[in-house]
């Protein structure tokens, strides 16, 4: 069984490929040729930890992965992250165990980022002039450099709620060849967005309905368990399309969850699931003045489809 | 992170110490320290394949394990085994990966005949003479072998379906230093045994309640998922004492499925999950005239245990 690192794993995985993987796993999910088991959630209270398990089986894709990802939020006053985990791959024909991936979350955050642009590249305007962010964190950066690989933009606007990492992070998209600039307060990023990206843990509303316009995209990330929100009910009843990357997840626990409990949106208002539209058996955008929302929770077949692309760029 | 293989789990983990390490569980469970979450299932239909994934935290173990086990049963006619495997084992305080277990399903075999032998320490006779065995196969011999933790016997009698792996199964026992022989049929081994052990992957019942009597202990550990029984269901109906490892489990899909289907046994007559009498909460055996049962199916608690000793035994 070969263990691989982060490192390694960095080397092969470049937001091209992860976008590129990622398109085909949502085409296959489209399809119905992804299989997903319901996750195992296991909750460490007495440390404010948790493990959560994670995978899927893709027809046609040669490996199985089981994602093991933890949380445990009192390690950073250890001096520890917060974010832990692996992902152990199987040969989906035998079940033997192949490679160890000790990335360390950067197969997830780079699957994540990807799973934005695919969601861009079926949902947002053809020319975009700004990328709006909300949040200055490893999402900030992925969904970024992910997106370039489906649009073409230089100019990137930011609010984060701590401003130390926000000027880190500004600094770091500005050596990244991006005119980056702060924002002082969400609105304002709203305000100026055509593509908007919503990458924060925020568990109460940080964008309003009012502020988002006809023609513009936006790609909600941050609600991926339950009790996290970053768009008021309102902004999916606004939306002209609400599209999801799973509908039992985000009914569940993502943004759309929220807009279903207030009664401001019906199960059939959800105009598709991600991979239906990548598989071309529903619209995405279909004109320039609509308001298109994609709400991402991350599905299990994004790991195996990451983590079956690294072990074949390094068999 | 470090990697463990078969060989060094072996030399740490022997059956007086994973009898010792799953009465512990087994006493945790009782006294309400063991979350057990739901097992994911991922079934692999075009390759006759399946995956299994099991975890759980024990309050007071310092690891949680995550157990990833495969069965393709296509395997074998490509020179493989049918079932394969891993533990990764997480520090339970901060969630961080500590060891990658390669055990090849050792730890797994050898819980599992711990779990066996616990049962028996509480259930079975305090003088046993001949132990009966149906089946020949890894875990004819892991109960055998963990079985002397807590009885004093020389004898065992064992029937399996496959003649030459029964005599192949005669002669590793006696070379282990038993007096063993094999039976003609199933009821003959009923007939002798004081102590029955059903350790086959039976899909119809091999043993008929009237081969049984008053003052045996039977440990079946067959009936591991949907479909499988070992038992007739009179033979639960018939016993005074029907415990079990996992009461949800066992309803599901172990021994008592069959009997509560039947209408044979209502749920109210099991006298009580294992964990409970290991922690005192209710009497095992109360005399020497008791038929008594024990239905396990396996949980995830007992990995979490053997694989967190393995690994403070290999720190």
């Amino acid at each position: 069984m070969r263990v691989i690192d982060e490192a390694e794993l960095r080397r092969v995985i470049t937001p091209q490929v992860a976008v590129d993987v990622t398109r085909a796993a949502f085409r296959a999910d489209g399809e119905g040729r992804a299989h997903v088991p319901a996750v195992i959630n296991l909750d460490v209270p007495s440390h404010r930890g948790e493990f959560h398990v994670k995978t899927a089986l893709i027809d046609g894709v040669p490996h199985v992965a089981v994602k093991i990802a933890s949380g445990f939020y009192d390690n950073p006053a250890k001096g520890l992250p917060s974010g832990s985990g692996l992902m152990a791959v199987f040969d989906a024909t035998t079940g033997m165990p192949v490679a160890l991936l000790l990335d360390n979350g950067f197969l997830t955050d780079i699957r994540t980022g990807a799973a934005g642009a695919v969601a861009a590249e079926a949902l947002a305007p053809a020319a975009i002039a700004t990328v709006g962010v909300l949040g200055s964190g490893l999402q900030a950066r992925y969904q970024v450099r992910c997106l370039r690989s489906v649009r073409t933009f230089s100019r990137v606007v930011a609010w984060g709620p701590n401003p130390a990492h926000l000027d880190a992070y500004l600094r770091e998209m500005r050596d990244e060849g991006f005119d980056a600039h702060g924002a002082a307060t969400p609105e304002a990023v709203c305000r100026e967005a055509d593509l908007l990206v919503t990458a924060t843990p925020a568990r109460a509303p940080l964008v309003r309905a009012e502020w988002l316009r006809g023609g513009q995209h936006v790609t909600a990330l941050g609600a991926d368990s339950p009790g996290k929100q970053e768009l008021d009910a309102g902004c999916l009843a606004a939306a002209d399309r609400v599209v999801v990357d799973r509908l039992t997840q985000c009914a569940a626990f993502g943004e759309l969850r929220h807009a279903l409990d207030a009664g401001l949106l019906r199960p059939d208002r959800v105009h598709a699931e991600l991979g239906e539209i990548v598989a071309g058996l529903k619209p995405g955008r279909t004109n320039a003045r609509q308001l298109t929302i994609a709400d991402l929770t991350g599905v299990g077949f994004q790991d195996t489809a990451i983590a079956s692309a690294a072990v074949a760029a390094l068999a």
